[in-house]
């Protein structure tokens, strides 16, 4: 069975059902979508792997899964550094970022230097609903993320692929393949040019709405909010 | 080492202190909340030993973690029902009740046969904001916990216990002991009556609001929400 996917429209669609229908606050789904995520890096880089876990925050909803996993990464004993150019004036994102500075988490200005102290890197750039042109001051990052032998984490989405279609042809973000993919809620049809370490997460879909988005949630393992997709399962 | 444990007031201070200085919502708090009871009800009540687990609901807080853990536990495979008489017109308590509506989650009117037919139950009817008299509906459900052989969860507290006491001396509540007791973010004076599996919950609280309020944070283990402590510590 070929995985099911959900293009950048439908995946919308869902968020904006899950918050208005289904009455889930935007607060509730984002700390559990960044624990999913925190649960993966968790997963892929073990703490005697390396504790310094850099955060790159975009300016959107995939910012703030990586605010909330980098508070999660904390308590379980990590780290955590942000990156976070362009910060959002939204009250949510205001509060996740105090609750990052009573933990005294750093928050670092040159991504380079960061990255060079790097163990690991999450990808909370851009989520679902990029398109077109990576702005300012992102460029700089793909390219580091691109050349970098660090390990990345990608949230939802490897930061300047096309949703559907995946990286671009050519130029910026064409050879970023990061080592893991955290899909929230549904993989996105990106997916079918991944080749690294596969999840998914957000253990909080109703089974109605999947079968109303046509998708498959997969079977999770006792109280995992997440669930690796062998290669099998997601390429026949 | 004793240990430490949070008053009436100061537990009151801590919850009003997170969702003020420390820029955390009750959405937030509540959500991981609901799933540290969650996951110390999956350890204790492994699905194999029974997955009817009736989640008895008080009208506040404690109440609300009760709903936040019913949802979780239906995704973790339990087949849950909520006993929630005394329903709060907050919207945050609607949409949790609407979130488990979505998953067919049945909410129950008749609790002695709610409990005969249940493997577990959850007691989040009162918190730690509990004082006084166990008013209607509650005193017959105090009783059938009292008394019924099902295990008991309670969520902070033992619902009837007095929250620096513990157990009543005499009448309803003087012989509820239930199997497990989750304390959440501090265990509360109680815990010293309190003979059973003991869990801390709420991975979330800073450090330093840990030394305001002069209480220890238990060590974790890896990406769990709850630790258990063993009764040495606890008695010392």
């Amino acid at each position: 069975m070929a995985l099911k996917t959900l293009g950048p429209k439908a995946a919308a669609a869902l968020d904006q059902e899950l918050m208005s229908t289904c009455a889930f606050s935007i607060d509730q789904l984002m700390e559990l979508a960044g624990l999913s995520v925190s649960q993966a890096v968790y997963r892929v880089q073990p703490l005697e792997k390396g504790r310094r876990i850099l955060v790159a925050c975009g300016p959107g909803n995939n910012g703030g899964d990586g605010l909330v996993a980098a508070r999660h990464l904390f308590f379980y004993g990590y780290q955590p550094s942000i990156f976070y150019p362009k910060r959002s004036k939204n009250e949510l994102y205001q509060r996740l970022v105090k609750q990052l500075n009573d933990l005294d988490v750093p928050f670092v200005d040159d991504f380079p230097s960061a990255l060079a102290a790097a163990d690991h890197v999450v990808d909370a750039i851009f989520g679902f609903s990029f398109s077109g042109e990576v702005r300012e001051p992102f460029p700089a990052v793909i390219r580091a993320l691109e050349e970098t032998k660090v390990p990345v984490t990608s949230v939802d989405a490897p930061s300047s692929w096309n949703i559907e279609e995946g990286p671009p042809k050519s130029g910026l973000g064409s050879s970023f393949m990061p080592a893991t993919l955290v899909s929230l809620t549904a993989p996105k049809p990106l997916v079918n040019h991944f080749t690294g370490r596969h999840f998914v997460g957000g253990r909080f879909v109703p089974p109605s709405i999947a079968r109303k988005y046509d998708f498959e949630v997969p079977k999770y393992e006792g109280i995992d909010q997440i669930v690796e997709i062998s290669p099998v399962d997601q390429k026949l």
